[in-house]
């Protein structure tokens, strides 16, 4: 790529991202889009937006957002301070020191625009120059400042943690265990066992269970129910909001309509009825959750091995009740077992698939190769404005635009999987959502090659550091550009253009199937691995291309604002893990610092300085050794709460008057909602609203 | 290797074992040797040794030898069983086939002895014949039949751990955890940090605390002491049992030599006193042990993380007070870490001094290398009986009289790496010594090569069962002579021969350094792995020379009688680590499992089955997944004990009247051997005993 088509790329992004970030600040305040720019609050905030999301302090977002919204805010907040810290080594020390060395060609300041941006890379540095101690000097220094800040930034995440647990209200999820493989002998219900078990076992502490039932088909019917009740809502909402008298629509008149789905409806919940009484006897599964009159009895049933038998009364933390994936439930365990192997192959087949697409889109910066398979593209492609479009844009486009994707598809594996709850579903598939991302955008686009080939390299790790320090280098026009064109995507989030398009469609077909009037839940699980592809991409060039570092850093404070800002009006937290995203965070920058280490321990061999190299060598295992440190130091504080905060937060609320409340409340706070009645309501608008309240509970 | 040789070979270890039984038959009852062959006794049994080794039922076993020396039996036995069912198959159905084959030679039964043993392996099958489906379901069958006896005999151990459990009597290691990693602020002692904080997280369960102190020094000089004594005990007990006045011993008369001793013990004694009274007062290591009034709240400040910060206040359980090993403590955490790493330099290079061994003795078998290395030996050599002696016997002399080395240094090296208990050191050096054992007794032997030509085997997966299935056949005749020299060396255990030289080595020189009056422990760390060998060798050759199978079921079947007897005798356990030995056993198990399904898919593909190649290919996996169900089934049982099991026997104990005095020992319990005060006596032979009580509590 020459200079001329980086500046073209950065020109449309920034223009782009400025037309967007405008649009929505003159957007955000109408009446018709506040529905979809602040869907948590009722109205639009008077403040500017950008003002506000820099004025905001931690607490609100805790208080907005969760511990998850806080840890999602300092992963930026990290991001910035370790790219800031790179982003002046790099362009004020290494860049210099790149364009002024001379393997490339001599140094020549005229026609600047056509020059390579191979100028500013490492590449350019004379071979056994001494300048490149430079470089080695600028490895130790970022991997110092970024263990710094992760050590520093781990701990003040898990200090955050334990302040939340400790000022938190009474929470069912503190208090419960959720008990599974649970033995029954003929003639005695689920029910009964788990009394007798708890009552021997933890005679003093024990305080109620509820016991898992079958609703699978009960569930169905209750998903048909809500998206008639969405389509009865919204007719009458235009209805209402419009004005207007009957009129034909289509086929059906519209008071046709409604009496339709009325009629079906009522069907409904008569079915729903039935099913319900029914199932309160049949259909137990051998599972519970088990209620403690303590958070430290119930860490007791939870950290000890229960039976003799392993095998039987398996006991896990419980879910937060509004956070349990019931249907979950409704699975045998041989489903759940083919579901598993299911995924694990459709994951593979996935990573091929997208592997032959990202193997085409890196064919297009090369228009060679593209004039060659499509030769009938030769006369367009040779306009200037459009070779430099395609080079420098349009394989960010595409890559940016399959991606999206793939989140949806990976949430949809790990529900197969079998998680007992929504947030573990979300956490997994962060997990592979990152292990795609990393493979697909990072080394898929580096290695070039079918994926045997990639696979090959690894199988060699002794020469892996020279085939990357050849291979990189000759990438970083590609990541250039595709860190630019983030800048656009990440402010489309802002404007919501899918929301958008639903919202005005909605509007014009005047009957929608996505309920508006809940703000939707951050996805986590899509976002973190998005964010964490790039702090990987500005390491892996820190001293390759530094060029790179800016553009990074950029992307870091457009995410910073954005979401500061959508944490608040956009997005209300579903599920709160408290912190549990952070190590994956750590671990991935731990993962990033040591492809840099391999990348730089190569460049210094290609670069003929190979005591630098020799040098190197201790940093990767200096830094695992500190992520070491750092799971023992940190990682048990986010699997599990210790005896001294327990029994604390234990004897703080001993003597406080609500808790009798909050232990009645505990008795029926895991009960299915598929299985709580609901009232009927005369009024055809009123009626479906407990419908819809016992079905918004469910989800 | 011809049959000739073979036989030579099982003439000559047949004829040292049944020597060395009659030996020991003879010898054992004698005056002399009774303190040899029966030091846990003070007479020798009357009854003949074979038939009560036969008659002894389990329960005897484990109250001789606790529930380590039955799982040692249950080894046996399951060994015997697998080997039993193998022989049957091996010889009754894959032997003769292999040897009506024709693949290497017409069926010839003139001159059977000069015949090659290979006639007898699955080499003589013709290739692709239909016969090697025979062999293919022998592998089915084997591992059918193993897999059931391995979940029967975890099932059967695991069952018998809770039960010894349930009737075990108040332990006080049940009671109480090791506490590390105490922080101390300035100004309050560690013994008042673990009042204060147990006494505010476990006000009703806390018992009372000992906190650990520095006694290295101490220790010396109660080691120097120790010798002393024990010196001055030999002279004593020479001079009344020889009843013979003092007379000149060399320069010294024997009065000297007694009056000398007790002079430097008279100072060190001193010494000693003066160091306890000090050390009581300084050097406390931010350790304690901390005991509980029950089992239960023991297990909660084990399984619970006690502090919010995880590097502080870390508890595991508490080993037996006998079992602690007391030197760990008084090194610092830096020699412990420089420790390990020395410790894993040690093992590799010894791992490859040893291989440099093995490959000479490999050479051995093979007369014409051997002539070529040496050839003044050329007219030696070529008498027959010499050669065979050399080719059938010396090889694995060699390798058996080597190995006996290994073991004490592995304990060392585990020593070294800091584990709290005896127990800890063994169970390590125990792992160390299966791999040591595996890699240089059998990969060694089987792949013949420098170590680095053998890791390259490994890195090609791929190609792994073809290289195995050419190279293990080759080898056969080695293991077989190995198989049937390991008779001798496995009844040598009966005959002691290295304590019975000793022993007449010290009734002549009078006075020696070892203390006949206490029985030695039983090396389960490296007896374990040797029986295990040869379980994997056995499988290994299960289907490529199953001419080796009844001699392994000859080795389990000596081992089992042997060891039923000396457990009796000859070995007193040292500690009790209730049965963990049987998951090595298990997990060892199933690689030898694993390897024979890599060769058996060799082999068939080599002998042109591809079909029953990979009809074999589930096999692997499915062994593992069956792992991995006993894994979760039984190990966990093996790890902790349960609510359950813990509650039962609180709850049963809590009415008997001695658990008063119980927890009134618990409370000095895991006190310090070495800070034990000593009284002084006037009878210059009973003054050493409280010191030697001492001493021998120290261990």
């Amino acid at each position: 790529m020459i200079l001329s088509a980086l500046t073209t790329s950065v020109g449309i992004n920034l223009a782009l991202t400025v037309l967007l970030a405008a649009a929505y600040s003159l957007l955000r305040r109408r009446p018709p889009y506040v529905e979809v720019y602040s869907p948590r609050r009722p109205y639009a905030p008077l403040e500017p937006w950008l003002a506000a999301a820099w004025r905001r302090a931690e607490e609100d977002i805790h208080a907005a957002a969760g511990l998850d919204g806080v840890v999602f805010i300092r992963i930026f907040v990290f991001s910035i301070r370790v790219f800031a810290a790179a982003a002046v080594l790099g362009v004020g020390v290494l860049l210099p020191v790149n364009f002024l060395g001379d393997q490339l060609r001599e140094i020549d300041f005229t026609d600047l625009p056509n020059k390579s941006i191979d100028l500013f890379s490492i590449s350019n540095v004379q071979d056994g120059s001494s300048k490149l101690w430079l470089h080695f000097s600028a490895v130790y220094i970022i991997t110092g400042i970024t263990c710094y800040l992760l050590y520093h930034e781990y701990k003040y995440i898990s200090g955050k943690r334990l302040e939340y647990f400790m000022i938190s209200k009474p929470l069912p999820q503190h208090f419960t265990v959720l008990v599974r493989a649970i033995p029954v002998s003929d003639g005695v219900s689920v029910g009964d066992a788990v009394d007798k078990f708890f009552k021997e076992y933890h005679a003093s502490t024990y305080l109620s269970h509820t016991i898992v039932r079958q609703t699978g088909k009960l569930r169905r019917l209750l998903n048909d129910a809500e998206s008639i009740c969405t389509k009865l809502t919204n007719l009458n909402h235009v209805r209402r909001s419009t004005g207007d008298p009957p009129r034909k629509l289509g086929l059906f008149s519209r008071n046709d309509l409604v009496g339709e789905y009325q009629k079906r409806l009522e069907d409904l919940e008569e079915n729903v009825r039935m099913e319900q009484s029914d199932a309160t006897r049949r259909q137990e599964i051998p599972a519970a959750f088990v209620s403690f009159r303590s958070r430290y009895s119930a860490a007791n049933a939870v950290y000890i091995r229960q039976s003799d038998n392993p095998t039987e009364w398996q006991t896990e933390e419980a879910p937060d009740p509004h956070d349990v994936y019931w249907p979950f439930f409704s699975t045998s365990f041989m489903e759940r077992w083919i579901a598993k192997f299911v995924v694990f192959v459709a994951s593979v087949l996935l990573i091929l698939v997208f592997l032959l697409v990202v193997a085409f889109v890196q064919g297009l910066t090369y228009l060679e190769q593209l004039e060659k398979w499509l030769p009938f593209l030769r006369n367009i492609l040779e306009i200037a404005v459009v070779s430099q479009l395609v080079t420098g844009y349009l394989p960010s486009v595409i890559l940016h635009v399959l991606s999206s994707c793939v989140p949806s598809i990976m949430k949809l594996f790990s529900t197969m999987q079998g998680f007992v709850s929504v947030s573990g579903i979300e956490q997994s598939a962060c997990n592979k959502m990152l292990r795609f991302t990393i493979w697909t955008a990072f080394f898929a686009n580096v290695l070039t090659g079918s994926a045997l080939v990639q696979f090959e390299i690894f199988l060699n790790p002794k020469e892996l550091p020279s085939k990357l320090a050849v291979l990189v280098p000759a990438q970083a026009s590609f990541f250039i550009a595709y860190v630019v064109t983030s800048w656009t995507s990440i402010t489309s989030e802002l404007t919501q253009i899918t929301a958008l398009f639903c919202h005005l469609w909605g509007k014009c077909a005047k009957c929608c199937k996505r309920d508006y009037s809940k703000a939707p839940s951050m996805p986590y699980y899509s976002e973190i691995p998005r964010i964490l592809l790039f702090g990987l991409i500005g390491l892996a060039y820190f001293i390759v291309a530094p060029l790179i570092l800016p553009f990074v850093l950029v992307y870091f404070c457009l995410g910073y604002f954005i979401f500061r800002n959508q944490l608040f009006n956009v997005y209300a937290p579903k599920y709160d893990t408290g912190g549990k995203f952070w190590p994956v965070v750590h671990n991935t920058t731990i993962f990033s610092l040591v492809v840099l280490h391999i990348i730089a321990i190569g460049v210094f061999g290609i670069k003929k300085l190979p005591l630098a190299s020799s040098l190197l060598l201790p940093l990767p295992p200096l830094t695992l050794l500190f992520n070491e440190f750092c799971r023992n130091r940190f990682l048990p504080i986010f699997e599990a709460y210790s005896t001294e905060s327990l029994l604390k937060k234990d004897r703080e609320e001993q003597s406080k008057p609500d808790m009798a409340e909050f232990f009645s409340n505990l008795v029926t706070a895991y009960c299915d909602p598929a299985l709580k009645p609901f009232q009927r309501a005369s009024n055809s608008d009123e009626r479906t609203a407990p419908l819809l309240a016992s079905l918004s509970s469910s989800r």
